[in-house]
Order: C-alpha cells, then sequence, then structure tokens
C-alpha cells in the first residue's frame, strides 16, 4: 500500500484514523485470503457485517505520502462469540504500528429487541483459519 | 462549521473531497429544515436514499484548520425524477467553494432487474420547499 | 454532534475508524476550551503537532445516521512528554463508545535526526487544565 | 482497486465523495506514471501541492462492497498555469463515473499577500505527459 496525500494531515504524516481504515480492509483481506469473500459470507451466514467491539494502536513511527507500507494481519484468539485480529504495519522492516481489533459475530434475528444476537462463530468460518 | 485538523491535507488546506462530503450533509440539513428527517422520510417514501447523479464544484479560497466555514444550500432547479441543489461555502462574507449536486428520486421495485426505478419526486416533498 | 449518511456503512451504523476521528475533534475542543486554539498554540511552542502514541476504543452501543451523540473528554494524566486524553460518546445517558488517546509533546529540532525532539509539557499548559 | 465496506454507505453503494478521494489519487499515479513522483517533484520546484481549482463528476452505475473497479486518468489540456485531469471510473468495460479535476500551479512566493503565485507549469513537467 502507498500512503497517499489525503491520508495525511499538517503535519504531512497519515492522519492516524486512517490506519483503522487500513485495519478494516486489512481484516476483510484477511477473510479474503482463505477463501472468505465478506459479502458472500454475510449473505450465508445471515449476519450484516462484524461489529467491532474493541480496537487500539499503539504507533511507533509516522508514515508520510508515498510511503509504502505493508500490513500483516492475522487471528490472534477466538472467543465465543467474538475474534480478535492481530495488526501490524511495516515500513520495510520496521514495526511503524501495531494494533487490534475485536469483532463480534452476530446474526439478524427478528425475535430479538436488537434485531440482532451474539452466536458461536462457526465451525466451518474458524478451521479456514487454522 | 469549524475546519478540523483531520480534513486538512498536507498543505495545510482542506483536502477537497471532504467539501463533498459536506455538501451531503448540507443536502440532508436542507431537507431536515422543511421537517423531512431522512431516515423517516426514506423509510415513509420506501427509497433507500437518493442516489447521486452528477456533482460538481469550483474551489476560490482555501479553507485552513479552525477556520469556521458556513454553508448554504438550496434547491435549484426540480426534474422529473431528480433534483438539483445549490452549495455554497462562505468564509465570512466571501464564497470561497461554490458547487452542486444532482440527486436521483428512486424507490425500490422487486420487479425491476436493478431492484430500483425512478419515479417523479411527490408533490408532498416538493411543496415543502416553495 | 449529529451522525451523517457518510459516517454510517451498509450495516447502517458508523464506520468505526470515525469515532477516532471524532476523538481527534474532540482534543482539539478541549484545548479551544482552555483557551488554546491549536494552530496559534503550535506556532508559539514550536510544534507541528502533538503526534499520537497510542489509541483505543470499546464500542459498546452503534450509533445510526441521524443518531445525536455527545462527546465528553479530559486530561485523564500527564505523562513526561506526552498525555493521555479520556474520551466517551454518549447517547443520550448511555455511554456508546469509551477510548483514549496517548499524545506526544514534540518540538521541532533541527540539529536531530528525526527533526523532531519530545520535551516536556510546559507548565503554562498543563495549569489550563488544573 | 477494490472497494471496501468503508468506501460505501447505507445505501451499500460507495458514498461519492471517495470518488474525488480516488481522483486525486489516480492524479498522483499519473504523474508517478511518468516518472514524477510528487514529494520530490514538489521539493523541486518549490511548491506545496497542485491546488484544485475544480471538479466534477457524474454518476452512471454505482458500485458495491468488493466490486474491483479500475481508474483511467490523463491530462486533458494544459492551461497557463492550470491543468485538466480526465478520469474514469471503469467497472469492467462499463464506464461507472467520469469527471475531471482542474488543478493550478502556483509556486511559494513570500512577497505575495497570499504566500503563494501562479506560474506558468514548466516544460520540463509537461513534456513528460507528451
Amino acid at each position: 500500500m502507498t500512503v497517499q496525500w489525503g491520508d495525511c494531515d499538517p503535519a504531512d504524516i497519515v492522519f492516524y484514523p486512517n490506519y483503522f481504515r487500513w485495519f478494516e480492509i486489512s481484516t476483510t483481506e484477511l477473510f479474503a485470503s482463505v477463501g472468505l469473500e465478506l459479502p458472500a459470507m454475510f449473505k450465508a451466514e445471515g449476519i450484516l457485517g462484524m461489529p467491532i467491539l474493541d480496537a487500539g494502536a499503539t504507533f511507533k513511527r509516522p508514515s508520510r505520502f508515498r510511503d509504502v507500507i505493508t500490513l500483516e494481519s492475522g487471528i490472534e484468539s477466538w472467543g465465543t462469540s467474538s475474534f480478535r485480529v492481530a495488526h501490524k504495519v511495516l515500513k520495510g522492516d520496521v514495526e511503524a504500528v501495531t494494533g487490534h481489533e475485536v469483532r463480534g459475530w452476530v446474526v439478524t434475528d427478528e425475535n430479538h429487541p436488537s434485531g440482532i444476537r451474539a452466536v458461536p462463530v462457526p465451525d466451518h468460518i474458524r478451521s479456514r483459519f487454522d
């Protein structure tokens, strides 16, 4: 990935919420890499999305316009109805940012007041990442 | 509205796609100002949104971090199944940006291949703006 | 603040990186509330910005298009050359999101290889928040 | 390019200001494709950026989460101290969006009240695109 002009702020470094935007993309690509294209998976599993429960990042080095960065992401752990993704942003071999997302697994449920219900992540999804 | 840090680019001026983001907000507020809160109106009219058909802007003066700007918006003309909104961004009395959006009026239609169908803007909507 | 159309994703809830965008705005407004307008403060203190060192959030309830939310922010603690801001997003009286930012205090220094140098937050800045 | 979750709105189509964000990226890549990496070019030419003067787009077909789109961009015409870039967004062979950007060529000038001054685009820049 290349850092673009609109990703950067007046200090000429990446405006930090963009890293979370990239974490979200990297989670999508992680699922795609094991054959789970999200639009098809959402439809097949009866879910609207994978709601974010927690997210965080530690920023070690800034990146600038036209810097080339690499995102590395993997499932760190599985909860009952959630999972945690670990993210790293690398500039060359150097860790620039580390972070995580915890996402829930919820199905739509018209009988539930909120319209959704947390359920266990299906085994056929989890097993793709083993 | 106050221009914020994350709205600005390394040249220390507003990154221009943000003006279109603000046009969209100003269109929403224009409808709210005549009593049409969009979520309720979308539900009542059976529409998913007001799809953009055309948008443009002319940029006369840059704005910077913490500049206070004002948006002025109004319906410029009504088409059969669309309408044109004129937008102005003012810094004090000075026109900083002028622009427009043309938006369609489409209802969901399960019998149509695309799932949507353009229809005339209802009179009870148009009359609110007279 | 009102949640806008462009803040929301296809699940019809706020796309989570926007909360960090709002944290950033709320930190700016927190400084403004004690008389420190950031562009003037940056110039007076010889700094380019307040670089983010760490950020995180826990998401308890989703917000939707046209929801009205309130941000509450305060300095939680002062480090030697950094400070931690606590943020809350409220929907009515309910905590929807809690989060934090840790930001550094760095001055430009042409003699330093990186061009910047971490220094203690000046007392005349800290005392504004007491 | 792949359309991502955060690019889309509650109608499950791309939120239109993102197309202008992509136009900006495509202009940057257009310059890179003729050997002009913008950070180096900005430094060599004594400019802060290429300020936007006018932008517009016509939206023919929506794009959705995980759609693969292609951007085609080229210099359409040269003005004295500006240039016009034509952009196309293709989904397969179909034109989904057409648009343009007019950008100025301005150098920093401390003697000028605004701090910048419009100048002719240098021949060694223009000739790269012939």
